[in-house]
């Protein structure tokens, strides 16, 4: 089967065909008119967020297995509403498709894409398809929502607040820097890259039990993401190296090249969440979640101090962001 | 100045800055945070659409005014909006942006597609940007709210219900035509192509009224569109070539090239609303819009019948939808 016999409209029906039904999705009318129709649970506020995924920017189709494609295009997207402490409820897909693409890579491309949304919960309605002259152009929005007193930004974080980090840090780029140099890895590394998970549980009840002063998702490195809340916050931040929770893959490469922390530093795609937490609310962390580990990396400063980090031996240096910058570099 | 220098969070505080504030247009943070934060009136529902634009396919960009181009992405975006009777409220926008496109043409751009969004009423809240390694690729995605009971969908057309069109028809297939083959023509005439309006404040008083059965807008040409309506409906129609609403422009070159009425019929981008009447509610026509004519075109009949077209002769012929398809000729 090609795509060009199955046609546009074809197509659209065949994902329509594949699409789950959510019961209690708020879902009045899905893929198949010119908008989706939805429904929000009463008292939340809409969450919404956009992805672009360039093929040759974002990913290589020689190293991507079509079916983790579609899924980490999901994770990646929802991941935007876990930092603001939400629930991904709509998912709308554009796709912009080169004539190299064959209808299996396509295939397992949604059905990645359908699985992982089936799994934060999320239902794909919408969405827009057409021939690319270029590379594939993948185009993904969420909406999704929270209790209008329960959303968290960028903007809360006040000196004296503890910076927590979910997870471990790095992970995703050493994966990458092992495939851009074509050295093998163990499967669960390239997991990281391949198959990152968003934080929803974790963010819903972050935001739930209303600890975050400050949230954010490390999609750019953990230095120019919390640089990003201290920007919104007004605030500085001083951070312990000793304190960085590193997975033992990552430790093992460490050990034979020390440079490599800089991975975890300013590495991007872990998607764990980053967020501050005011001290007289550090308690409530430790029975909130058996399932992800949440590790303090440093506390909020006043402005002035800017973004120290305190490396092993105790030295301070000015930390200041060298997160990814699409257009520099 | 260009992007490079600038750099993505520099372009993106560009943006942010340009962006007007809308009092009483329920964002409670736009630009800046991992998601938009925004609330709906109450007893409304979310209406939602993403479109792709991509260079080479949907645009060519020695053919377009940059600001132009900005303005006609709001305004197909948002005509999807207006098709399901509602109001667009926020806008996002993804540009994957080639190298060769200078800071001048994305300024032009910009203001094109800001302007354009404050005309119907929408904000831009979000967005995402990148480099393309091939052609400039825009993602664009509208939500827009509709009182509950006022939605109008593709799939309420009844046997006997008139059809209806606004404005006229095919005039942006024809300036399209005359751009592919070099010919001069009037600015008006361009101007369909270029800078369609979308029939916002038509679609609301439609659907406030209650007027509408179903309703689609023509991106794809009125028998593709209609094919759409017909489909979801499971009804036929019967349509009156004696009643098709042309411009001056349009009759002028049908009189030289009498074949050019198949732009009229299946030419695409009229952005146009195509709509089903049932016979007691036609009378509310008349007084609902000065502004925006709009033209009986033909009549619901049962599925049976499929989509019949009757030409100025009397003679009548299957007329199956011939619209664009993306991965087709």
């Amino acid at each position: 089967m090609k795509l060009a016999d199955l046609g546009e409209f074809g197509f659209i029906e065949r994902i329509q065909r594949a699409v789950a039904k959510l019961e209690g999705s708020g879902v009045r009318l899905g893929i198949g008119d010119d908008c989706a129709v939805l429904e929000l649970p009463a008292g939340q506020v809409l969450l919404t967020s956009t992805d672009l995924l360039i093929e040759e920017i974002h990913f290589r189709s020689d190293w991507s297995d079509w079916r983790a494609l579609g899924g980490k295009c999901v994770a990646v997207n929802v991941s935007d509403v876990a930092a603001m402490g939400g629930s991904p409820r709509h998912l709308y897909l554009g796709l912009a498709i080169p004539a190299t693409m064959t209808m299996d890579d396509l295939d397992a491309f949604l059905a990645g894409f359908l699985e992982t949304a089936a799994d934060y919960g999320a239902v794909l309605v919408g969405g827009d398809t057409c021939r690319s002259p270029g590379p594939l152009m993948i185009s993904v929005t969420v909406e999704g929502a929270v209790p209008a007193d329960q959303v968290v930004t960028r903007s809360g974080a006040r000196p004296g607040d503890a910076i927590y980090v979910s997870g471990t840090l790095g992970d995703s780029a050493l994966a990458l820097q092992r495939l851009q140099s074509n050295r093998p890895m163990a499967e669960e590394l390239a997991d990281c890259h391949h198959r990152p998970k968003a934080r929803v549980a974790l963010g819903r009840a972050l935001a739930e039990a209303q600890i975050p002063s400050a949230m954010i998702d490390v999609s750019d490195g953990v230095l120019a993401d919390l640089g990003h809340i201290l920007d919104a916050s007004a605030v500085g931040a001083r951070l312990e190296q000793a304190l960085w929770p590193l997975s033992s893959e990552f430790r093992q490469a460490l050990a034979e090249e020390s440079a490599l922390f800089e991975l975890a530093l300013s590495g991007g795609e872990d998607y764990e969440l980053l967020f501050t937490v005011p001290s007289d609310k550090e308690h409530l962390l430790a029975d909130l979640f058996a399932d992800v580990p949440v590790t303090r990396i440093g506390t909020v400063t006043e402005a002035e101090q800017g973004l120290l980090l305190v490396d092993e031996a105790g030295e301070m240096r000015s930390a200041r962001a060298k997160g990814f910058n699409h257009f520099q570099g």
